[in-house]
C-alpha cells in the first residue's frame, strides 16, 4: 500500500490517502511540541518509537474489545489505519492530578484522585484546545448525540481500566492520557490518533521518574531514552 | 436588626452576623470590579440599586417556587438574608453567546444558543474562577452529591425560564447570568448572593443596548444610568 495525497498534517503525524478509500496511512513524525506548539523540537527516532508503542497498545485494546482504527504497521514510521471522521473532542482521562489540572484547580501535584476523572477539550489549536463541558459539545455540534458523548466517557474509562492494569504489571503508573475518537463510514465510534508517551503520562512505580513528554515539556532531558524504556517495558516480561 | 461581626467581605458585598443565628445582613457596596478584580471602580448609588433590583427578583422567584435566602430589605444598602453555607460553584446560565464564552470557544458574539447552556465555575478568586465540569465538582468536594449537582442545573434553568419571560415583558433580553447557591442549616439548597446587572447581562430588545456590567467592563460609560433603567423597567408596566 502506498501513500497518495497528503490529507492532513498535525503536530506529530501526517495522514495520507491510499488506493483503498476506507484506509489511510499515518506517518509518525519526529517532532515534539508542547504548550500548544509554543515549544518545538525534533528527536530522531521518536516517530518510530511512538508508532511501535501505539501499535502494541492498539492491539492490546482491540483484544480487550475496544474498537480502534489500527490496521497494520508496514514499517517503522507508518501505520495503516481505517479512515474516520475525527470527533473534535479530546478525551482526557486522569488517575492522578498533575499538569494543567493541578495548576487550574489548585490540586497538589501527585494527588491520587478519588475517582477516575474524564475531561473533554475542544480540539481547536487556534483556541488553545479549551476545556469544555458536555453541553458545549452539543452546542458546538461536535458529536452526533448525547448517548455518543456518554459512549466517549465509557470508552475513556474502559481504556483506562485496561491500560492501567497493563502498565502496572510493567512497573509503570498510568497517570493520565488523552485519546481521540472518530466515526467510521458506518457511524461506529473507533479509537483513533495514537497512544504513546506523547499522549500519556507514565511514572515509574518505584522511582516516580517521568517516562513521557513531560521530560520535554519540563526540559528534563533524555526524552528518547524514556520513550525507549516505555517500549521496552511494553514488550518485556511482567514484573 | 443590627449588624454585629463582619463575617465576610466580597468584591460587591459585606456580610454581617446578627442577633439571630440563622440570619445575616448583606451590605451592598458601590464597588465595581471586573476581570477578576483587575479593573476596579466605584459608582455612588450602585449598591442601593443592586439591592433594590435583587430584592424584586428574589421576591419574583420566591413567588414562582424558587427557594431563596431573601428575608427583608430594611434600608437602601442592606438586605436581611438567611444564613447559608455557600456552595463554591458559580452557576452560569446562557441564552446568547457573548463575553468569555464567545472568546473561549470561538462562537460569534450575539449568537442565539440552540438550547440554554449551564456552566459551572469554581468560585476561587486566587485561581481566576476556572470553568469546571460535573466530575470536578465532585472531586473538589464542592457539593454533597451528584443529585444536588443536578438540582443546581435544574434550578439554574428554572430561574432562567422565569426571569427570561419576566424581562421579555419589560423589553429586555436576558442574555446570561451567574447565580450562587448555599445550603441552609437544614440542608436545603437556597438561591443566595444577588441577581443584578452585576451578575446578569441585559440587552434592550429594540436597540440591543447593553444595560449591565458590560458597560463598566467595556468602558461604555453610563453605568449607573443603565442600572437605574433596569430597576425602572422591573418596577414599571409591562410593554
Amino acid at each position: 500500500m502506498t501513500k497518495k495525497e497528503l490529507l492532513y498534517e498535525g503536530k506529530a503525524k501526517r495522514l495520507f490517502t491510499t488506493d483503498e478509500p476506507n484506509l489511510l496511512i499515518a506517518e509518525f513524525k519526529d517532532d515534539l511540541t508542547a504548550f500548544n506548539g509554543e515549544k518545538h523540537s525534533q528527536e530522531a527516532g521518536k516517530g518510530a518509537l511512538n508508532n511501535k508503542i501505539s501499535t502494541e497498545l492498539f492491539k492490546l485494546l482491540e483484544n480487550a474489545g475496544i474498537p480502534t482504527h489500527f490496521v497494520d504497521r508496514p514499517d517503522d514510521n507508518h501505520m495503516v489505519v481505517k479512515k474516520v471522521d475525527i470527533i473534535l473532542i479530546e478525551v482526557v482521562v486522569r488517575n492522578i492530578a498533575t499538569g494543567s489540572l493541578s495548576k487550574r484547580l489548585g490540586i497538589e501535584d501527585g494527588t491520587k484522585l478519588p475517582f477516575t476523572l474524564v475531561e473533554f477539550y475542544y480540539k481547536r489549536d487556534d483556541l488553545g484546545d479549551p476545556i469544555i463541558n458536555d453541553e458545549h459539545c452539543l452546542i458546538l455540534d461536535l458529536i452526533k448525540s448525547e448517548s455518543d458523548l456518554e459512549e466517549l466517557k465509557r470508552l475513556g474509562r474502559e481504556i483506562n481500566t485496561i491500560l492501567k492494569a497493563f502498565f502496572a504489571k510493567k512497573g509503570l503508573n498510568l497517570v493520565d492520557f488523552k485519546v481521540e475518537f472518530g466515526y467510521d463510514s458506518e457511524g461506529n465510534i473507533l479509537l483513533a490518533d495514537e497512544i504513546s508517551p506523547d499522549s500519556c503520562r507514565f511514572w515509574d512505580m518505584e522511582t516516580n521518574e517521568k517516562l513521557d513528554k513531560d521530560r520535554f515539556r519540563q526540559g528534563l532531558g533524555n526524552v528518547k531514552v524514556a520513550y525507549e524504556e516505555v517500549l521496552k517495558r511494553i514488550l518485556g516480561e511482567d514484573k
